[in-house]
Order: structure tokens, then C-alpha cells, then sequence
């Protein structure tokens, strides 16, 4: 057994040597590429995953599996953990027949396509036929690959393994109920000045900075570097090499700042993900919803508390005087969190971001389980916005078409986002109950406590737990909703109502 | 045959894909890789690599490239030739056992990691086991490729297709009589002032004035882009994604300038070369020496001519009046053409560099063919160093260690920079006599002529002529060394002895 599961392990590593490559192309594709490139390097792109693919599915592989699974008794717990994860993936591409991965491409490509146009000219009809169509083909890929309750499990399980509708159903009743209504309550109060977030922030001097915040954090340089690209995002190519991008616009300074901190605790993760088990189960992250945990800690339960701006604040008023010398601490920490509804979901602030995320589950769900019409679907957004958010949406591009997701197919990822949030108060709670000074630490901007914390309890095991068995052996419970809701009223009660 | 010939294609666009994707990987590791990624990036592209070998030694692609070859009647020249490029190819691949090829990586790897040793020791002592063992790992190769006159002409083809050992003999014995006593009498006069070149010139302005230059010259930076990286480099990732870069000495003017114009002259024929055609040989250069012509012939004879700084000195001058204002536009063109014999290869004026080849020509030949023993080579370097150039060398980096083609096992990839040289004189004396007005308009600041001329004579074409026959196409004889005396001694004559 021990050689087949090193011949199990060459394998994955010859996998992820690929698939990082792909990484590497699609980051220089976001960062660097000439205008005329684009057409090439999606064929190369196309080239190597391909060639994963076929490495992936050969039978023999499927034999070894099986084997290791079946015989493996003297494999270790993690070892048997990697066998089973791989096991579960190698039989759901499986599952797929050369017809319909095509289909899937193509209608893919048509739709990414349909959406750029419908985009452009700012009207949802251009893209409800292959919007219906990309319906069509994950409806047809949830039967294929299964499911027991819910055809929705089917697609969720590809952002969020073994995470069901029925959870995320009872989740987003309690966004409802208790996050909309607490919202509506914040609105009984003088809102906050956030106005000095939008003078002019001159580029270089925002990038200094946004470098000696990844810094701070411990973000490590010698294994990845920041650059600037249109949508702000992490990348890795293994542990030692993991990079993220950020944006700068000069008339919105936190535009800049909270995705490099959002962006550098996506990179923390991957920094700190186990580089002797590259490429298996338990050298990868376990779940976009555990990624986000770590993004959001960072970006919102240290990078928007007041204790974290304790120490920064003073370097931000020393760089731009000009625009901040008059704001206080208190008035800064303020407008940093200032609650408004908005139309777009990137844009929003982090109670009214799952107010987003909530309608889009309610629609990706009708929409699989066909109780939902794409023909109405920019009505019912619509009317979803205006019910939820207390906003009436002027056009497609602020409403129905603002995201990319579903033209690429990806269904069961939006709620992925919310679960991170969610996480991350569950996660951050525990880390202040087991470091202690935690919030003295971060106040004298030392946060390498709750790094090594974040590094011993989530980062190294990487898929070895699942999401739900991490949070257990993490907090000692299940996700519970209750943790966002104590941190939401805590904060923004001190914020608005006091 | 048809379907046959498209199946081939397949294959090696498939390959193509493969290749720029480790292209766009290296080019990453020279100009972004951080400090600790350097192992698992060596990885990735070892990974890769060998995808790519397998590919094309697959005993299938075998039988289709000796079926296509051997039926395939009703294929074009082109198709033909195609063929029989990859056929040579795929034959040379397959004569290397797996142990010899693993004793070459094995070797190749310990050789490098010797010279680095060396080098920092300055102490050619600690090269020399490892380049004997590397010397006889390239023995072997000769053996087991085979050859007809000269071991050495198996290696050189992997540079220079098809060119032979006698051949170089003849060129360098032309290089000794002509050129060397041609830059002797060049001593008997006055020597030029080039100190302006060595003033401070910011780091900002050489790096715009480069950019104007290459958009000058119509290298196209929609299928391309500059970046800095250590050691100046042209990649390409197919046609439309030709990179250069360059580096900035603030105190070295010439540097970042002609290392531009050099580089861009290759990536002008990666830019030019016909996309229709990618992957195939006729879609790619035709070799190292011809490759070189290019960049060469940008460089030099355009880019070191009187009549091309007649448009861009006024530019420079205004961008550095400091420096450059009280030196005349002749007085430019003397000094960035000055003729003084040095150690070092890279920093080598176009007459003496051809010295440095011929030295190093001499020595691979004595050591692939036996006259010559690795024990000796520093000695033997150092005294055709005072035999050719008249100079003294202080120490082993600035002797036998300074290049790093042994260390890598190019052996036979020395000469192919002569060869660009004369190929080029050869080439641009054509392109004088077939482009009217060609001079006058180079005075204008306008090569989109020559561009165009040279799109036609030579970029289009790929491989479809081997060097020779290119050269014959394009100015009706072969290779001859007489063009590149005429262009020495007319340029030189005219800026020393008159």
C-alpha cells in the first residue's frame, strides 16, 4: 500500500504542478496580458487543463483509488482523508460524459458571451436565452451527478462539499429574520460621515500603504508579491508563491484598502496551507466558504474594528494630512462602517452584503428547482431589491447583471460569501476567547497571535477536516448564526444607537 | 493524408501550447518570481517539460510523422518541409535513451550549481570536475546523435541547423585574418570620447525613452509588453504575446538602449512570424544564428548608424540636456561606436566582439574533438586573450567563468552570435539594394520599409528555409564573410582614420 499511495501522491502533485501553471497564465492574464493575447492564451489555458483532465480521469488512476480506499487500513488518517476526497472527485468527473463537458463548454463560452454583450448595452433580453439555456445544462448536470433531497446539493457541493440546500434554507430564513430587522432598526439613527473616504488619495501613496498593511499582517513577500488589476484577487501557485492584486481608485480610498486586507487573509490561508502535501486534499483549502472566513476575519473583524485603526490611523493622517487631520479615530472608525443599502454587491457594507447574497440563493434555488423563470428574472430581482434592500433598481447593469457568476456557470457559489462572514465571527470569537489580550495585541497592531492561531487551528490541515468538522473541532459547535448576530449588534449598536 | 497532416497539426499546436505556457512560467521566474518560489517553479516547468516530451516522442506520432514523410505526395513545400523538420526532430528524441537522459539533467543541474560555486569563489579550480564531466556528457551526445565529419557538428546542429564545423573553421580563420588585423590598424589612431554615455541618466527617463524607441521601431505592444528583469530577454507565448525587457544602469547610458533595440529586433520576428502557421516549424525562427541576424541588424547597423540618431539624438537631447547638450550628434555617433578591446564578452564593442566568439569557438572544438583538456582552460583562455584582444585577465570571473553557457551545456550556441552578425551585414546591404531610398528614410526616423522588408525576405517564411537557403533567397549567396569586412571597414574607417 505505501507505494501505490506514493504513486497516488506523484500523481497529484504532477496535477497541481499543472494546475498551478494554469494559475500562473491566468494571472498574467489578468495583470499583464497585450490587448491581442487573449485569444492564444485561452487556448493554452485550454491545453493544459485538458491535459489534467485526461490525467485525472484515466482508469488506472480510478483503479488505485479504489484500491487505497478499500485496502488502505494501514494509511493514516489524513492519508485515508486525501484517498476519500480524491475518491469523491475522480468519480464525479467520471460521471460526465464527453457530450455533455462540451455542451457545458460551449454553452459556457456562449453565455460569458451573451453576458459581456447584454452588459454593454445595459438590457437583461440580450441574455435571458442563454442565461435559460446555462439553466438548462445545471439542471442537467445536478442529475447527472446526483443528489438526495435537492438537485441544488448537486451544484453546492462544487463550492461547498457536503453543505445542502436544507442549511443554507434555514441560514438565509435567519438573515431574514433577524439581520433585515435589526437593519431596519440601525435606520432609526442619525447616519455617520463617511465623506472623507472620497477625496483624492494619490495613487503611489496608496500603494505604499496598502503594501505596509499586507505587511503588518505578516503577509509574506518572499512568497508572493501585489500587483494592480482590474478585480482585486489571490492566487496561488503553492505555498510559496502566493500572490494577490488590488485596485486603486484615487477618489475612493477604501476601495484600495480593504481588498488588500480582504486579498492578504485569502493569502495568509494559502501561505500557511501545509507545502508538504502540496497537491493533495490536505495541503488545499477546504471550502470557498472556509477561504472567505479567513478574508473576512481580516478584512472586517480586524480591518474594520476599531482596535486594528488604534495603531494604523495615525500612519494613514501622517500620509494624507490633508484629507484626514480634522477626522478623529472614532469619526474614522465610523464612517469605515457606515451602514447604507446599496444596488451593487461588491460595493456594499458587510450587513447589507448578505441582504445581496440572500436573493441570489432565493433565485439560484427557484431557478434550479424551476419554481423561477428566467424570463422574470430581472422583475423578481427587482422586486427583491426593493423589498429587501429598500432600493428600486434604475437598470440591468445595477441590478440583474452586475455579476459574472451565473455566466460562468457557477450556481451554489454566491451563498459561499455569506457562509464566510458567518465563519469568521464564529471563528474570531474563539480566537479571543483563546488568546489572551487578543484585543490588546491588535490595538498595538500586532496580530501575530491570531495568525499563529489561525495557522495552528484552520491553515495546517487543510482539507483533512471538512467545513462543518473544522468549525466543531475549531469552537467546539456547528456554524451557528447567532455568532454574526452578536457581532452585528455589538458593533453597529455602538456605532448608531449609542 | 489530408486528416494525417491535420492530425500532425493537432499534435503540435497541442505542443506549441505546451511550450509557451513553460515560456510564460520562465519569463514570470526572470521578472516576478519572489525569493522563496524558485523550487516549485523549477518543478512546475520540469513538470511540464516532460508532458511535452511525451507527447512528442509517443511511438504514434512516430508512425504519423514517417507516414506524412514518406506518402505524402500531395502536401505543399511547405507541408513537406514541415514534415521532415519534425521528423529529424522526433528521430534525434528518440536516439537518447531514458539513462543518458537522466545523466544529462542529473549533470546538467550539477554543472550549474558548480559554476555558481566558482563564480562566487572566483576560482575556476571549482568548475573544472564538473565541466569535464559536463564536456564528456556532450561526447557522448555527439556519439549517440552521430555525425559525418566532426563530433562537434552533432551539437551545433541543435543551435544552427545543418551547419557544420568546417564551415565555423573557414569563418573564424576570416574572422582572424581580416577582422583582428583590420581593428589592429583601427589602433594606430586616435581614440573617440564615449564618457558622456556614463553620466547620470534617471531611471524614469531611460525607461520612457526605451519605450518611444521600440514604438519607434513598430514593435507592437498590443502583442507584446517591457518589463525589467536582471538580464535582458526576448519570449514569446505565440505571435500575439512577444515580451522583451531590459535594465537600467543609471550610469550607463548604452546599457538599457541598445539592449532595446536588440531585443526588440528579435521580438520583431517573433511578432512577425505567421500565426497561421503557429506551432508548426514554418511558424517558427529558423535558428539561433538567423534569430540573431534580427536583433542584430536593429541594433547595429540601424541602431548604431549615423542616420538613425539623425531623428532620435534630438529626442535624447532634450530629455538629457545636461549630459548631452554640448555633444554634437558626430561626436555621439563616434562614442557609441567605439572600438576598445575588454574582458568581458556581454560588454563587448560589434568588432571586438567577434573576438570573444572566436576564442570561445576554438576551445569548444579542441574540447568536443579532445585536443583540449578542461584542466588547461583557464590558462588557454587567458592566453588567447592576450593573443587576440591584447588583454590581461585579472581573475577567473572576468576569464572562463564569465558566461554561463558551459554551466548549461550549450555547447555549439556561441558562434550563432557571429553568425547574426554576418548574416546581418549580409541582409541589411540586400535591403539597401531593394528598398529605395532606404538610408533617407532611416534619417527620418521611418523603418517601417525595412520592417516591412524583412517581414517579407525572411519573418513570413519560418522554417520553411533553413539558413542557407534563406540567405541565398533573400541576397543570392550564401553566407559570405565579405560583407560584414565591408560594413567594419567602411563604418570604422570612417570614424577612426578619417
Amino acid at each position: 500500500m505505501k507505494t501505490k499511495y506514493e504513486k497516488y501522491v506523484n500523481t497529484l502533485q504532477k496535477l497541481a504542478d499543472i494546475e498551478h501553471s494554469i494559475a500562473v497564465l491566468s494571472w498574467d492574464k489578468e495583470v499583464n496580458l497585450p490587448e491581442n493575447a487573449a485569444a492564444m492564451r485561452g487556448q493554452q489555458v485550454a491545453t493544459l487543463s485538458g491535459i489534467a483532465h485526461e490525467i485525472f480521469t484515466e482508469d488506472s488512476f480510478g483503479e488505485l483509488l479504489n484500491e487505497l480506499n478499500a485496502f488502505g487500513n494501514e494509511l493514516s488518517f489524513k492519508q485515508k482523508r486525501n484517498i476519500q476526497t480524491s475518491l469523491k472527485d475522480y468519480k464525479k468527473f467520471k460521471k460526465f460524459s464527453n457530450d455533455f463537458v462540451i455542451r457545458r463548454s460551449k454553452v459556457t463560452s456562449s453565455t460569458y458571451h451573451a453576458w459581456l454583450k447584454a452588459r454593454k448595452e445595459n438590457d437583461f433580453a440580450l441574455f435571458k436565452d442563454a442565461l435559460r439555456e446555462m439553466v438548462d445544462v445545471k439542471r442537467k448536470e445536478a442529475e447527472i451527478l446526483g443528489y438526495e433531497d435537492h438537485p441544488y446539493d448537486a451544484l453546492i457541493d462544487e463550492f461547498e462539499p457536503e453543505l445542502k440546500t436544507e442549511h443554507l434554507t434555514v441560514l438565509f430564513k435567519d438573515v431574514r429574520e433577524q439581520l433585515v430587522e435589526f437593519v431596519k432598526e440601525l435606520k432609526g439613527h442619525a447616519q455617520v460621515d463617511d465623506s472623507f473616504l472620497y477625496k483624492f488619495y494619490p495613487k503611489q501613496k496608496q500603494w505604499d500603504f496598502g503594501i505596509n498593511i499586507l505587511k503588518a499582517m505578516a503577509y509574506d513577500f518572499n512568497a508572493g508579491r501585489q500587483d494592480l488589476s482590474p478585480h482585486p484577487f489571490t492566487t496561488s501557485f503553492g505555498a510559496t508563491d502566493v500572490r494577490v492584486t488590488t485596485r486603486i481608485d484615487e477618489h475612493n480610498f477604501g476601495n484600495m484598502t480593504w481588498s488588500c486586507i480582504h486579498e492578504g487573509g485569502h493569502a495568509l490561508y494559502e501561505q500557511g496551507l501545509p507545502i508538504e502535501d502540496y497537491g493533495l486534499p490536505s495541503g488545499k483549502y477546504v471550502s470557498l466558504g472556509i477561504h472567505e472566513s479567513q478574508s473576512r476575519l481580516w478584512e472586517n473583524n480586524v480591518g474594520r474594528s476599531l482596535g486594528f485603526w488604534k495603531t494604523h490611523y495615525t500612519a494613514l493622517q501622517q500620509l494624507f494630512p490633508g484629507n484626514l487631520k480634522k477626522v478623529s479615530l472614532n469619526d474614522f472608525y465610523k464612517g469605515i462602517n457606515k451602514v447604507v443599502p446599496s444596488l451593487i454587491r461588491t460595493e456594499s457594507d458587510e450587513l447589507h452584503y448578505h441582504f445581496h447574497i440572500l436573493i441570489r440563493f432565493e433565485i439560484e434555488k427557484g431557478l434550479i428547482e424551476g419554481s423561477l423563470e428566467v424570463e422574470d428574472l430581472d422583475k423578481i430581482w427587482n422586486e427583491k431589491y426593493l423589498s429587501y434592500l429598500g432600493v428600486e433598481v434604475p437598470d440591468d447593469n445595477n441590478g440583474v447583471l452586475q455579476d459574472i457568476h451565473w455566466a460562468h456557470g457557477s450556481f451554489g457559489y454566491f451563498a459561499t460569501y455569506s457562509l464566510g462572514s458567518f465563519y469568521a465571527a464564529q471563528f474570531f470569537k474563539q480566537a479571543l476567547k483563546d488568546i489572551p489580550n487578543l484585543s490588546e495585541q491588535i490595538e498595538k497592531g500586532d496580530t501575530s497571535k491570531l495568525l499563529e492561531w489561525l495557522r495552528e487551528n484552520i491553515h495546517q490541515h487543510g482539507m483533512t477536516y471538512n467545513a462543518d468538522e473544522l468549525c466543531e473541532k475549531v469552537t467546539g459547535e456547528k456554524l451557528n448564526f447567532k455568532y454574526f448576530m452578536d457581532y452585528a449588534r455589538e458593533k453597529y449598536n455602538a456605532i448608531y444607537a449609542l
